[in-house]
């Protein structure tokens, strides 16, 4: 068989298996995820998983992967763990299928129920991390979805075994067979075929780099919630705390440069630039981060590289930060909205109005006030679990958890009403 | 200038005047709708409009379009008065914009609230009925979103019309200029256009044909929301009330045929088939309904057309109703599941498992028990309005009311708050 009627063939259990796993029961999917965490931990199948990792970090050293890659693709005992853990506080996670979001009787006597049920079958296509194949699966099981994933080439084996161990408990728990699907190939055409499985999917979720989520987007004929794409700002109002300004920035921009949440620009207004930057620049150059500033920037920091236009619309995803001097509010929330990716925001002031202001007009999923943008994450938001941050407006907006994973239902109660 | 960079410009000013209008009061955003309605019926307008109307009448009598669609297209003053009056109602709603939806106090003291905020620039292709372009701008000022329009060209001196009388009374009364845009070409690449212009426009809404909604799925770089496409079908069960089931049947077949919510396969239980079908065709026949069945139905009924595979998958908008018999519950829910397009599907019955069965199996936007699928609709189910009937999953299911036109952000404050 070849590989789009292959891929369609899964897409088509999936959706089958969908509508069993959407009215199965909590408890089943609750001691479902408990089996798949107890699986992973078991020795034979963490043995199992360590030995197919070792494989895919051989192969990528082969091609000469940079250590940050490596980094990412490489599994331990301990992060198996992680993945186990994951999957027990995703049980312990209230169920949001069936929740009833709201109800009214109707004139006529008409009763209107909207309840809140599974997308159907979720297609997620991602890179190097293996524990997204875990997170994925737990995720989708407890919110009643089926899951077709799509991995990076690089972690085949560490995803290959990860689902196989995580399928079979899952199965051996009550979930519907076939309610997981892994696309095993490591052919790039998977993903074309994927995306057309419109009718199949209900949405696909592209985690990765720019590249896949630009194809994704503008090729798939399945809905596609975007995720992950970051250029965040800090902008240090005139008002700012400057000691506060200083802590916010190195931990939006060092506490994790390769993430979606740190701080790509920094734009400090002109009437407290020239005390705030050397202070800045300080601390940042401590971190080894790089700075490439505006031409008042400059002037104030005289090592600074130049900024160029380019890097305003660039995610650095790495230790360089971008910096600008505005002249106003109105200047800074312009700059923003203009390269921003609608991720997140933060504003350092004291002042009631331009907070205000920042929050009301700055056009993104998160906009804060007084706090790093790195928080924005479903654990840390209280979702206890995440799927992916939306960077667009539709459907997702910010850290999507499990109640972003389902959609409603109108159920409607008469005793023959008919319409005039 | 050519055609796509005149649309991409009247986008971006869309875009510009859209963060103006998220931004703008409540009071400002329905005193314009209720100048919008009183700009409409002053004499003057009235007659402008009926007078555009008239030559698209007369346009596509030239070209011999059927009776249907004209009467779609025809204006007069109570349609004119009908789209005021939708105004004003628009006017009287709840403005969804800045509701909080949820918010929490995170253990470090992270204040985190998720509140309402308009979509951005929606984009409305859509065809005939010139009655959409005033609903459409009415919803999209009231819900805070600027609106791109490109109505069907049968309709364009009417639509170019009302557009021109609505954007005057709205800008006057204090929405920022370039909110509402109109594109003013029958060249049918403009759709094309539209559909390309990520990052200016939140999401596309086409509103019509089937083909014209497969075309803008398959092409648009913009989210779509789906709407409208509607194969409904009314299962009656062996338990049904029968005279009760008749009734739902033919208001769900004849009360308007040409709409989505119309019925168009019935499923009937075996045990109740033979006397069932008899009192169907009856009442179907006075109402000059032709009927498809399969070869079970027309042992029963003689003169009833065959029905083939191609029926249950056609959405007939018209006097035509396919009859199926089927085993049992499992297999009316199958074949529902298999042929329907998710938007409103009923069971006539008196059994209360199969009752809740059909409610939780069944794989669609509106799931009716005991009333006809006809009251699927923004206005029978109390949201006041609709921009249409999303029949996808994602973001939007069922009726869209005002509430469906927006997104969420996060406001989050802190006191200076750094992740470890």
């Amino acid at each position: 068989m070849d590989l789009s009627s292959m891929i369609e063939n899964e897409a088509r259990t999936a959706k089958a298996a969908s509508r069993k796993l959407a009215v199965t029961r909590t408890d089943v999917k609750n001691k479902a995820l408990l089996a798949m965490a107890d699986a992973l931990e078991k020795n034979e199948n963490t043995e199992r998983i360590l030995a197919a990792n070792a494989k895919d970090v051989e192969n990528a050293k082969k091609r000469g992967t940079r250590a940050s890659m490596i980094d990412r693709l490489a599994l331990n005992e301990k992060r198996i763990h992680d993945m186990a853990g994951g999957l027990r506080q995703t049980a312990s996670l209230p169920d949001p299928i069936g929740e009833v979001v709201s109800g009214t009787v109707r004139p006529n006597g008409l009763e209107i129920r909207r309840v809140r049920v599974p997308l159907g079958v979720v297609g997620i296509i991602y890179e190097s991390r293996p524990n997204v194949t875990s997170d994925a699966i737990g995720l989708c099981v407890k919110s009643g979805n089926a899951v077709m994933l799509r991995g990076g080439s690089d972690a085949i084996e560490s995803n290959r075994a990860i689902v196989s161990v995580l399928e079979g408990a899952a199965y051996g728990a009550g979930i519907e067979r076939g309610a997981i699907q892994f696309i095993d190939s490591v052919d790039h055409e998977s993903v074309g075929v994927m995306m057309g499985l419109k009718g199949l999917l209900s949405v696909i979720i592209p985690r990765g780099g720019a590249g896949l989520i630009r194809r994704v987007v503008e090729h798939s004929l399945v809905p596609v919630i975007e995720t992950g794409s970051g250029i965040c700002h800090t902008f240090v109002d005139e008002s700012a705390d400057l000691d506060m300004a200083v802590r916010i920035a190195v931990n939006a921009k060092t506490s994790r440069p390769s993430v979606c949440n740190a701080m790509e620009t920094l734009l400090v207004h002109e009437k407290v630039a020239e005390k705030f930057l050397p202070m800045l620049a300080e601390k940042m150059r401590a971190k080894d981060v790089e700075l490439r500033g505006d031409e008042r920037s400059r002037e104030i920091v005289a090592d600074m590289k130049v900024a160029t236009d380019e890097d305003w619309a660039t995610e650095y995803d790495d230790l360089i930060l971008s910096v600008k001097v505005v002249h106003s509010i109105d200047e800074a929330i312009d700059h923003i909205n203009r390269y921003n990716t609608g991720h997140s925001e933060t504003i350092v002031t004291r002042d009631l109005v331009n907070a205000h202001r920042f929050q009301s007009e700055v056009d993104a999923a998160c906009v804060y006030v007084n706090a790093s943008t790195r928080f924005t994450d479903g654990f840390e938001f209280g979702f206890g679990a995440e799927i992916g941050i939306s960077t667009q407006r539709i459907h997702a907006r910010g850290p999507m958890g499990l109640t972003e994973m389902t959609t409603t239902k109108y159920i409607i109660y008469g005793d023959g009403q008919i319409r005039e």
